[in-house]
């Protein structure tokens, strides 16, 4: 069974338009929506969603993705093939940076243009939904074993992306939001092993100015009390026990975490 | 792989009901959520939901579209085939003309009543959950080849429906919204066609009094500025480049849009 | 076509984890979201959720479900049978009650403890999602015939969960809400035999205080008018057509309803 994940601002019904062109061309394929809660033309936050969920999928995996918004204008389409040989996933998607966090942490990227007009929806290319008119089919295509080298030329010159800069400066960590899941939990770019270089479980901190303690799992806060954690991503989130840490601390994608061990 | 569509009003876990019933009927049935948010009782809504993404699901697929104030009334079941022969989709729903303008829309529409209790969940029939107890079963049924001939008689007097009127008065365009997008974006009922012999693209157009400019996508116009377009249903769309125009612009389905080239 | 369930407090991004797990070991399982939009913590709600859908599921279903505020902290995983010989459905969760209500439904319960580390993730096990490390996995190895005896050893001493008392004292008919759905209508604990008992379809009631008639479904009250009726669930239903009863009638789960016959 051929796997085909979904990542989109599309919000809903306009991905069953993509899943009905993917199962046209391949009845057999299996899609996971991943999400198509990210905000609209959230670039970053698309690309840490498919980050964050790309280990935990197998091989042959083909990712489409599609925060796009470029779409209609001169912006490439791409698609990516990344990871150990034998192991590789695939992703589809518009040239803004989206794929690229994802497909590098598998590893050995290769990148195309897609320009294989056979690829494409028959009954023409819209201005607007790609998505349903490019990535959607071309993913359909890949997950029946089309070569991803025959989608277009490779090109070499992507739009990159990064989650931010993150570090530490003296008695200070400091690092950057890259998504708000739907609770409100906050997740920022600093991983695990940066974290457990500067504190350690149970340590008392001040995240932007506010105490919080430092914990290994939501319970160990009292109801409706802040807390820090590794979260499940691998990356520090702060959070609120029941509540919700975006608002409570006024923070969204690219805001700025200063934590301060007390 | 037999293809089920599912379009509702029921918003969560109602949908699961169904998928239960259905894969207990036809295991290897692929289901594709096309919505399940539309507003409670907007059967025309749900109508242009299915009838907007219908051309892109391949033959046989069996469309089960439940939005139904009657439900536990006098008003019937339906079947419905269409398409070119070969090429035919099945949709299943109440009479209330929910699944008149997708089938339509495919040709050679030919319409049951659903009667044969053999198909009907059997456990019983509630008075309130037609969608899981009649509807969900018959698709499931039909998915796996039943004949739709043998699900009841066939009918002529079903409840029609359309997207209202629409057309060309003087210096004027008008017509209806037909659906908002979970974006607000307010979807028409003019199609491309009456649109493109009406003005350009680059024209500058008042819609309901407003100045927007008329566009091939929603990039081409300023962050927060209002624009029309063909939207990807093929039908004249109002958005507003990263924001909501059915509140900006006071639009909900049945209200009156109307344009005058500047 | 194995089928597994998903019930869980995740919302957004994260049952695609655990779908990413569960189609990594089994890559045939069909799954089916029951919902993702328990109220965080929300056991009891999530047990109806749970227990209200299984019926419709069809045997060797694998329910996997995750409301889990005990996550990370020393409460047990644990994998259930039952049903009929022949006819077992199976469930995995954490041991707070979330499984109790929907397995004590189909009988003949059978409760392991899940000690097996052969069946969770290989990739590690994170202190905050067990839903994608331990529960997604096994559920995945259960759906592939992993016989559920050797997930760990047979427990009696599981937490015990029910959807709270009702009864009937002199002219009262009480009980408690167990489920508001997404549209406000409030689910009580009251099943049918009971309230049939003590009135009768067209009956006038007054429910806490305000007075509403007992109708057999939604479209017999006038729009925007309360009403009372026996849900698709089998229990009593107060629900405002076209509204939302919960806020309304100020109720949510664990509320206190009681109901008089005038």
């Amino acid at each position: 069974m051929p796997l085909i994940s979904l990542t989109t601002d599309f919000g809903d019904l306009y991905p069953a338009a993509m899943k009905a062109v993917i199962l046209g061309i391949n009845p057999r394929a299996q899609i996971v929506d991943i999400t198509h809660g990210i905000s609209q033309a959230g670039i970053r936050e698309g690309a840490f969603a498919l980050y964050s969920l790309v280990p935990y999928f197998p091989e042959k995996t083909v990712h489409v993705a599609v925060v796009d918004p470029g779409v209609g204008t001169s912006r490439r389409a791409l698609a990516v093939k990344a990871g150990a040989a034998g192991n590789e996933q695939f992703f589809v998607g518009p040239d803004n940076g989206l794929l690229v966090p994802a497909a590098r942490r598998l590893g050995n990227m290769e990148v195309y243009e897609i320009t294989n007009r056979d690829l494409m929806l028959k009954s023409g290319i819209s201005a607007t939904f790609h998505g349903r008119d490019i990535f959607a089919p071309v993913g359909a295509h890949l997950s029946k074993g089309f070569p991803v080298e025959d989608v277009g030329p490779e090109v070499s010159d992507f739009v990159d992306l990064d989650f931010g800069t993150y570090g530490i400066d003296g008695p200070f960590l400091f690092g950057e939001v890259v998504f708000s899941d739907s609770f409100g939990n906050v997740i920022t770019n600093i991983p695990e092993e940066v974290v457990l270089k500067f504190f350690n479980f149970g340590s008392k901190v001040e995240v932007n100015g506010r105490n919080v303690p430092f914990v290994q799992t939501y319970g160990l806060a009292g109801k409706g009390e802040p807390l820090i954690l590794i979260g499940s991503h691998g990356f520090l989130e702060i959070a609120i026990n029941g509540g919700n840490a975006a608002l409570q601390f006024g923070l969204e994608s690219g805001g700025q975490v200063v934590i301060k061990v007390l």
